[in-house]
Formats: C-alpha cells, structure tokens, sequence
C-alpha cells in the first residue's frame, strides 16, 4: 500500500520537472528564433530594402521615432522608413543584447544598442548610436513581426541654438 | 454506442471553449492588472515619490532615456530618476493607450504617451511630450515590474546651433 502510494508521487515528480524542462527548452527556442527575425529585419534595412523592411511590421504595428510622431501601420511606416532610406549615405546596423519570450510563445522582446549614420545637406557625415526596444507578437503563420519598436540616442542633446 | 461517442465529443467542445473562455478571460485581468501597475508607477513619480518609482523596478531592470546611456539596476536607476527630480519644477505624467499581455501571464508591455515640463537654469518653462514602451515581468509574489523602459519626444530635433 505504501509502495503504490510512492510510485504514483514519484511519476507526478519526474513528468512535473520533464514538463518544465521542455517548457524551458521551448523558450529557449522561441527566443533563438525571435533573435533570427531581429538580425534578418537588421540585414533588410542595411540592404535599404524598403519593402522587406516595412514587411516585418505587423498590419497595427507601430514604429516610434525620435523626434517624430507615432507611425501606426504599414502606409505610415513606409513613409518613415523612405525618409530614412532617403538621406545620403545612410547607413545603419543593430545588435540584440536581450531577447526573451513569453512561457506561451506569441509575444517577446528584443533590445540592444544601434549605430547609424548618414550625410546632411553640406555633405557633413553625422553619426548617432543609441538604444531601442521591440515588441514582436507571434504570427498565424509562425512568423515574427513587429507590434512596437522604440529607440533613442546615448549622445548628449545638442545645446540650445 | 451512438450517442455515447456523441456525448463524450459534446464535452469537449465544451470544455475546449470553456479552458478558451477562461484564458480570454485570464488575459484581460492580466491586462487591467498591468494597466493598473502602469497608473500607480504614474502616480509615484507624479509625487516625484524617488523610493516608490525605483521599486516598481525589477532588479535587473533598465530605463533607456533618451541623450543617456543605458542605467540598468537599481542603483543606476535612481541615480537617472534622481536627475528628473532634481530639475526646478519637474512635472510628468503619462497614459497608457495599449496594454498586452502574454498568454502565460507572466511577461507584457504597456504603451502610449508622456508630457513632461521643467524650469531651465533661466528659468523658463521647457514643454516635451512624445511616447513610450514599457515591458514588464511579472514577479514571484504577483506583482508586476519595469524590465525595459524607453521613451522618446515627439517635438522636432532642435536646430543645430
């Protein structure tokens, strides 16, 4: 009677730590593949690839610029995103530091530090690098995409004028 | 032996969409529990409160504002936080516009804008809104904490001087 009262809180135990195992193995997993999508979206924008850039937005995502207002869904994001890709020689790459993703695998984050940079109107090359933060939700077709992204500079602000 | 297949399936079409109903239901508690740790953060530092804005802080949590680096930890955190304090009228206060929650419970982000105004050394009143994303983790004892926290203005860069 003792025995079969121990084998029974034994398999609750071992089924209990394989079930947190694999629950741990799948996050881990999901955060590799949330990394993915952060480094091929990086590699779309340093290719200036418009299209493939916005396409990693989700349809109500929005993008959250400095010194710019909100642009919420992909005409808007386009037309941010053609701005930047407008400025000569611009250039720009990022790097997650972070990323984690939900226990239940449809919302995560990554955030990291950036670099850019590009030409002003005389030509003078004006460098920037900073911070952002990225909120990506799980797609029906098991994509990545982005809900919110957020970023600003480390560079002190400019003195008044 | 018809009905007995029948009834069997009845229950877990029930069950199915009840466990759905309930996580539906789990989610937007999660969701107005968050709203509501977005609000009371909101609170403390309208009551420019340095001890409570810094708790609402995970311990390993960052704040990224903009023209700083990076302040990751507590320490660091209210050192930033004692720099908005410290400036001569400093007002702020901030409304969530989006709050989600994972299906798990445990990770979510809050979103919307921010208004902040501070006396300059001159004296005159220096205005700045613009928006924000918070990610918050929830904590062993139920309660939710800032993990990442960046925000940005919405005005124009001033012109170079």
């Amino acid at each position: 009677m003792k025995r079969t009262k121990i084998i029974p809180l034994a398999l609750v135990l071992i089924l209990g730590c394989a079930t947190i195992a694999s629950a741990q193995k799948k996050e881990s997993r999901s955060a590799a593949t949330l990394r993915a999508a952060d480094a091929q979206w990086q590699r779309a924008f340093s290719a200036n690839d418009l299209k493939r850039s916005v396409d990693f937005c989700a349809a109500d995502g929005s993008v959250m610029a400095p010194n710019a207002p909100i642009a919420t869904g992909k005409p808007a994001i386009t037309q941010l995103f053609s701005t930047f890709f407008s400025w000569p020689d611009f250039k720009i790459s990022w790097n997650a530091t972070d990323v984690e993703v939900a226990r239940s695998g449809e919302l995560g984050y990554t955030t990291g530090l950036y670099e850019l940079s590009f030409k002003d109107p005389s030509g003078k090359v004006i460098n920037d690098n900073g911070k952002y933060v990225t909120v990506w939700k799980k797609q029906a077709d098991g994509s990545w995409k982005v809900l919110r992204d957020i970023f600003n500079s480390n560079l002190p602000m400019p003195p008044a004028p």
